[in-house]
């Protein structure tokens, strides 16, 4: 689930280094030099490769849509049934790891950079539409092989996705979770009344 | 709807130039002397009653939610079908006009305080408690008057404040709004699935 456990290049290295330090610290307060402490090698190697924070998250943003990309981590279900309910799954665990929790609390705030940066912003419209495709590719080959029925695809996956960055965003951004199995229990009643055959 | 407009006092004044200079600058690049500009007074004022940007944003969407709890605008609608549907829309039209669209911006980026400042975090999660009671509030009454089945209220409201919050998200912070269009066909059809009679 990592991408970043072994690492190809000095350049993955880094760009190890920036997610580690971006889910330790959040995007407020990361600096360099901070990077630089996840870094094996020199922190001078990193101004080297790039010219600044923002520069180098938007790097370790894109990198990691692009091994999405290519390996969306879907394969691991048995089925389109099991990997609707594995996506959905992964985002509603309210025990989901701490560092997973802290990186997504932190896509938050690179969102929140949007309206003054045109880079992160032009970032995450790609990555909506490569999530919400693959999403719809998973309720397309569903309806192929009889687990859906014949639905429209991308209002499925549009669905999907904002619903769970809706959850995202709640989650991440108050002290609350008793609404979590309110919101898990009436997923699957919609997917029940709408997709599941 | 803008509950600046007629202010009772001094500090609803401030607030009111706070609203509006939060709406303009964003955040990051709000500053009290920016605050000061849409003040008819003296800008001293303002720093005699609030202690710096963030105990003055956080008195302004504590008044907002105030005057929301009061009077949350659904009032209006003729019945609980027409409230739940003039909520979607409000939140679904894309030609909402553009100083909400740079309120709800810049809302993102105050929920993005909300790792580092718990004074944000504690205000939406009470925020979110009150709009998620508000919503189970609206549809009891569908219930009750033979507009809705007979859903588990909380389970309703939490699937709509989740999707709408998603949609917030995506909208504001990407430059796509292609997909708005299926969600919104297929919040209809998850209510005509599971709500309406």
């Amino acid at each position: 689930m990592n991408p970043f456990e072994e690492p190809a290049s000095t350049r993955e290295e880094i760009l190890g280094a920036a997610y580690r330090a971006l889910s330790t610290h959040g995007y407020a307060e990361l600096t360099i030099d901070k990077i630089g402490e996840e870094f094996d090698k020199s922190a001078s190697l990193i101004y080297h490769h790039y010219d600044g924070k923002d520069d180098l998250l938007l790097a370790c943003l894109d990198f990691m849509l692009d091994r999405y990309k290519r390996d969306p981590l879907t394969e691991e279900y048995s089925g389109p049934r099991a990997a609707i309910e594995g996506v959905c799954e992964r985002v509603l665990l309210a025990d989901a790891s701490t560092d997973h929790q802290q990186f997504i609390r932190t896509l938050i705030e690179l969102r929140a950079q949007t309206p003054h940066d045109s880079d992160y912003r032009e970032h995450f419209t790609r990555s909506d539409r490569v999530f919400r495709s693959h999403l719809a590719a998973i309720v397309e080959a569903g309806i192929e092989q009889g687990e859906f029925r014949a639905v429209d695809p991308d209002r499925t996956a549009v669905m999907l996705q904002v619903f769970l960055s809706g959850v995202f965003l709640i989650y991440v951004t108050s002290d609350d979770d008793e609404w979590m199995a309110d919101a898990r229990a009436e997923l699957e009643a919609y997917l029940d009344a709408r997709l599941y055959v």
